[in-house]
């Protein structure tokens, strides 16, 4: 049975590894000490809930409860826990500890699934330290490279490669998928992250989509002149150049309603930096998303014209560097179906929605039936440290998926 | 003789003290090691051009001549040595360079002047550091206080006062003039860091006006939501909110012309930085200058009043800290007169301009006669690697203050 106290307890651990000292909210970047420290406790309650564990090369970790036919398809269902910088405590990690407690719970109850369960710890779902989203998800179905793992990398310069080195793993096996056993579908529970469910008052979303990211950088570089002794007509400067573009993204992420789409400067560096230097060079960091692929290609396009007409218009040198243009996905109408059924049956109240936030379910809805399961967070806050959700939310989530996943680990469920 | 192979050599020496490595330009920042360095071998050169020397307890070091009457007010020359992260050999360089080299010329012909001289080195002109500029000379009147160097704070977070520690100087004797002595006038000699004088062929400009800087810094506080689950109607974007500001600051400055003004934004943090998160906050450094002080005062009111509307409209703390305040100065028609026959009788072209950047001279300009000649620099560039001034106009620039020095030295020129 779903343990309160045991999810409590769970969470409160999950809270204290969080990389101390640095602020409030959880500091647990992908691959860092706290990552770590985070990815071993989650692995003793793995080993807790009776599975068998495994590692792929990337570093994400896959318990395995086996099913009385060893050779069916596997139901997969988990999240990731890596944080934002002074993120909250729920993002992914509610995800992972109800798969985990999942498990556990038809452990102990003794349940013999026909298909094997699998539950999934992905590494590195976030992009804030390597510039680039769900990169466990994307390792395991072939769809990082190893070109990739030299070339992302973090404020300090360390490569995707050299952190993965540094863990003892083996990113020079990816390129080709890491997961290579028949998948029957794959399940995720996540906080909503927006403010939909609260504002209904529903307890559980039922995803429809998910909005993937675009995401582009645009270095400027114009001239570090004297900011006392150049006239306004004279000048060069990145920053308000910068300023233009920040003003451009919201602008014609506002002008999409049907389907909406967002636009977020989420990182702004200028250089040198001096209160007596006009800024010289800028760097942006742009994220486009929208669950209509069509809707967020116009909006990057349109937003790197506009870029490169201000930069024009000012004397700036543009320069735009694509990082990621992940398609959205779409949840299939049967998976649909199957997650209401189960909702219907429990009791709770429900909504489908779509999912403006990206997640590692997206890479897995290309390929095998696919669902998420939303519960609502306080005020819509996430990756900010009052990050914060219900203990009835969570463990109604919780239920949901164990009904979830002992249905789909029938032989006679079928969700393609 | 004001000697050109001995300036060369003293322009590459200063060149090779510079902070290695950490880019392009020069990097002596105000009591780092390379600002010592370059201390150091300054005073060497004041001591071989026969000086006799003395530090005050800011570290400002005064290398003296003594006049044929020692009680008369003494007549002062020189500038600053420390430079923005990535500046130029000739900002600041030039002034102290052509001032001890003016000493050297009148001590090698065996001049003896009626009033006492002083080359004088400043410290910590620029505001790179600190946030504040011209320091030395702030400290040497006595408009430095202790508390501002307890306030006063790199971006390391280290403040003036354990700097200054650090160097074995003596914050704690601050507040009070350290300069006491009677001064009959003050002269420096600087690069113009503008297109003027180049533009239009002049070898010597006359300043008329210093238009020393107001600052302030912005403090915007938002909300840091995620950046694909928050519909843009819903966010609270400190970065947007920045933007706004940016631009108002340039609009503000461009709608000023009699005289002119100018506003920079040299400086803006976003926090946390990662790209899937909306900015909660951001710091903007915003630097307001015109050589008339009412001008000055209506930008940077206008400016604070829209940043205050532009976070109230877009939901976001907006919180407005006064850095500095200074007066622009101006120069009395008597030294300009002074000067101009000086430069009239050399036979160099010159004509009579506003400084638009601040420097040392505008504190002393309240107080005693102070003259500043410029010379035009390349492309008007300062402040930046690229920075360059000719020999031939460093050559006439030192002999002209070498001539200015010796009249002023004279019991009947008058300056008041």
């Amino acid at each position: 049975m779903i343990d309160r106290a045991r999810l409590e307890a769970q969470f409160a651990h999950m809270k204290a590894i969080s990389g101390f000292g640095e602020g409030p909210g959880i500091y647990r970047m992908a691959f860092t000490d706290a990552d770590w420290q985070g990815r071993t406790y989650l692995m003793r309650l793995m080993w807790e809930a009776g599975l068998s564990l495994r590692e792929d090369a990337f570093g994400n970790v896959i318990g395995r409860m086996e099913g009385t036919d060893p050779t069916l398809p596997a139901v997969l269902f988990g999240s990731h826990a890596d944080s934002v910088p002074g993120g909250g405590n729920f993002d992914g990690v509610l995800g992972i500890l109800a798969a985990i407690e999942t498990a556990r719970s038809l452990t102990e109850e003794g349940f013999r699934p026909e298909h094997p369960l699998e539950v999934v710890l992905f590494l590195c779902e976030e992009s804030s330290r390597f510039g680039a989203a769900t990169l466990g998800s994307r390792a395991m179905l072939g769809a990082l490279t190893v070109e990739e793992t030299h070339r992302y990398r973090d404020k300090d310069g360390v490569s995707l490669y050299k952190a993965m080195m540094a863990r003892g793993l083996a990113p020079d096996a990816l390129g080709k998928p890491l997961y290579t056993g028949p998948v029957k579908a794959f399940f995720e529970v996540h906080i909503e992250q927006g403010k939909v469910l609260e504002h209904e008052g529903k307890e559980i979303g039922i995803v429809t989509g998910i909005a993937a990211p675009t995401r582009f950088r645009v270095r400027l570089t114009g001239s570090a002149d004297h900011s006392g002794a150049t006239p306004m007509e004279l000048r060069h400067d990145a920053a308000c150049a910068a300023a233009e573009i920040v003003l451009a993204a919201e602008l014609l992420a506002q002008a999409e309603s049907a389907p909406p789409a967002v636009a977020t400067v989420g990182m702004l560096q200028i250089s040198p930096g001096a209160m007596n230097v006009i800024p010289g060079s800028a760097v942006l960091g742009v994220d486009v998303r929208s669950i209509d692929a069509a809707v967020k290609t116009r909006v990057a396009k349109r937003l790197q014209t506009r870029a490169r007409d201000i930069g024009a218009r000012r004397g700036i040198d543009v320069d735009i560097e694509p990082i990621s243009d992940e398609r959205p996905a779409v949840i299939s109408p049967k998976v649909l179906d199957f997650l209401e059924a189960v909702a219907k049956d429990s009791g709770c109240s429900y909504r489908r929605m779509p999912s403006g936030a990206g997640h590692d379910a997206m890479h897995w809805a290309e390929r095998v039936p696919t669902g998420m399961l939303f519960i609502p967070c306080k005020d819509g806050l996430s990756h900010n440290p009052d990050e914060s959700a219900k203990m009835e939310d969570i463990l109604t989530v919780t239920r949901l998926l164990e009904e979830v996943v002992r249905r789909a680990s029938r032989r006679d469920t079928h969700l393609e």
